[in-house]
């Protein structure tokens, strides 16, 4: 099939009745609501999983699931034995991680996960002073801000890593392919011996956004439902853990933060990574085209339409990616990161400039990085990505550098 | 029907295979397990679901709730709003607290709404110093336990309301019924004028426990899933706000702390609770027993098998509660805490003694009370019941005060 045939049934280029802006209700009544790609709200994936159909329907009866425990029998013990397998298998089959040996911890999106490993980290270091926390700028834009609404004593953002020379313990984030520029990218804090730990944020790590060239094996690495399957909604997020010492430390947070992580969620989300495995696999009985190769199909056509757009305006640049050579397929790919890292002119405010013309987005200095860079979610639902399209079509330049 | 109707079928007093120790894989391949009456894990109620059957099945396909974003449209821009409806409804119907003008946000459990409870009221004060957390002894011993694990500058606990004299603001839970000892209680901090802020925690204010005398009708109350309908397993709570304030901060912190909560959590809690709606209302299609008037038989029967092995003992003494006019049922009704506050004899350890025969509970030191107490959870399975109350009959007095 082509990458045409993916167009959802329903995508006109008409103003969707879903936009919405950010935390807040839906402008329903606004004649021209802003189309939102602020956040990274996975819808993209809708159009697969309405094709998929029933086959990885979940039903829960009133009865099942009421304990705060799991039927799994590891020092997580608010897991279902089920989801933790199916992890497993899907680590396998995509070859991104090395699972063996390693603890499996599930957390209330990888939101949670991110907490968990900071007090887990930081309570293993028994120092007086908050641990910094760092990560190469530009940075995922909520780091800082749940690090500093928190206002912990155990630990405290402390900005870019390539800035940071101290000689004290710290907390890396590597977060690979990068959120929000999509690089692939390693430690970055360097020649700092036995003072980093490094926390591997690999939401991105999954065959439809970029090469897999090697199954990471790094000591805590963290995973989410929202990026591989496009299941947000479930807040279902995974750690894989090297210590027993730290998954231990993870889970008590996650006990003390809320008693566990739900069993619905929990449940639905092993059934539909179970469908994924299979679809991969090409085995009976799944009869549904893969699962990664429809997502980095949908994400190719979505890219090639962007920079279509981009190289006809003047206005905007996009950053280029090697080509690897992805283990998973077994040939050489492109590189199609779930955000757009878009920069504007010199001087021009990427993101107020985009909002004037009713497109939302995240401005580059959330991520600490300059104004005229936006980040742009690729995952959103096809009509709201053509709205997106059109409305950055009609964007000019105007004499003096800034835009009508 | 008579209470002994409500024997699950698999009640037969023989060692289950599925009791638990504290936070620990259970030990299948110890001759005599712990009986785990440590946690209030609500597995009682799985007998009534059971009897229910797919009355309230959820079925979730592949493709609904991909989003972050639930359909309702309010401020809890994560929460579906037939949650919401059945929240409101079944405060309707059991006229425990009063809902209309309010803001209904929901968490991760209940454990989650303490936090961000904590966390909008210390941001709405906006002082340099943590802001004193209390609670009247004996308190919920997750309160000192979450709040000291996090090290936030923003609150700290500071133990028995009633030791509380400091001229500076305070947050006061009110647990009522409380736990551990089933007592309705009030504010304990007096004359402190505008300096308090009361969080009031009616995790147990369902007519299956006590009488409801009026509907609540405080700042801020919060509810969950667990104890209501006993789906623990699913995390679900909610908090009914007065003040859009506190409410928007409640948000803040769940959207920094895990980004929403599970959307098939909230549906299959919706669903549950629109059953037990109907259940009390008796309306058709509705066939099945009310799920309170279960509830609350089973609880007199547990409750009156429990005083009679306690009054043949001389080791132990239950807590006596008055009788009150409940509104929900229209007749005097008795109080059947979710929780024992068992008291051992003048220098007993009660937490040692039960554990040395094979009962696991939790001791009296962690609610801030002596360690003659223990609570021991009353809505465990009837085999495990059944277990608990044969090996406390067997436990015997010395003539020196100490047991054998």
């Amino acid at each position: 099939m082509t990458c045409s045939d993916h167009q959802a049934p329903d995508s006109n280029g008409s103003t969707p009745n879903h936009v919405r802006t950010n935390g807040i209700a839906p402008h329903h009544h606004h004649p021209q609501p802003i189309v939102s790609l602020d956040h990274g709200d996975p819808t993209m994936y809708e159009a697969y999983w309405k094709k998929a159909g029933q086959r990885c329907s979940v039903t829960m009866s009133g009865f099942q699931s009421l304990s705060y425990f799991g039927d799994g029998k590891t020092l997580c013990w608010f897991m279902e034995k089920k989801l933790e397998d199916e992890i497993r298998k899907l680590h396998k089959v995509t070859g991104n991680a090395v699972v063996d040996g390693k603890h499996i911890v599930v957390g209330t999106g990888s939101s949670q996960l991110i907490l968990a490993a900071l007090y887990a980290l930081a309570y293993t270091l028994d120092i007086s002073n908050p641990v910094d926390v760092v990560s190469a700028a530009p940075y995922y834009s909520s780091y800082p801000e749940m690090i500093e609404f928190l206002r912990t004593g155990l630990f405290k953002w402390s900005g870019d890593a390539r800035c940071f020379d101290k000689d004290v313990p710290y907390i890396e984030f590597v977060t690979s392919p990068n959120n929000p520029d999509g690089s692939t990218r390693e430690a970055a804090v360097m020649n700092r011996g036995q003072l980093g730990m490094l926390v591997h944020d690999l939401a991105y790590y999954w065959p439809q956004y970029t090469a897999i060239t090697s199954a990471a094996d790094h000591d805590l690495m963290l995973f989410t439902a929202s990026k591989c399957t496009g299941h947000a909604g479930s807040r279902i997020g995974w750690a894989v853990v090297r210590e027993e010492n730290v998954a231990r430390k993870m889970v008590k947070f996650i006990e003390m933060n809320t008693i566990g992580v739900s069993k619905e969620a929990q449940l639905r989300s092993a059934s539909v990574m179970e469908l994924i495995s299979l679809s991969c696999q090409k085995r009976k009985p799944c009869d549904v085209e893969s699962f990664f190769d429809y997502s980095q199909c949908t994400l190719a056509d979505r890219w090639k339409r962007l920079r279509d757009v981009v190289t006809k305006n003047q206005l905007f640049s996009l950053p280029k990616f090697p080509s690897h050579y992805c283990n998973f397929r077994r040939e050489v790919v492109q590189t199609y990161p779930a955000f757009a890292w878009m920069k504007c002119k010199e001087g021009i405010d990427g993101e107020r400039l985009l909002r004037e013309h009713k497109i939302g987005t995240r401005s580059g200095r959330r991520f600490g990085w300059e104004a005229e860079y936006v980040r742009i979610s690729m995952l959103s639902r096809d009509d709201d990505f053509d709205l997106f399209l059109h409305r950055l079509s009609t964007i000019q330049p105007t004499a003096n550098g800034n835009q009508n």
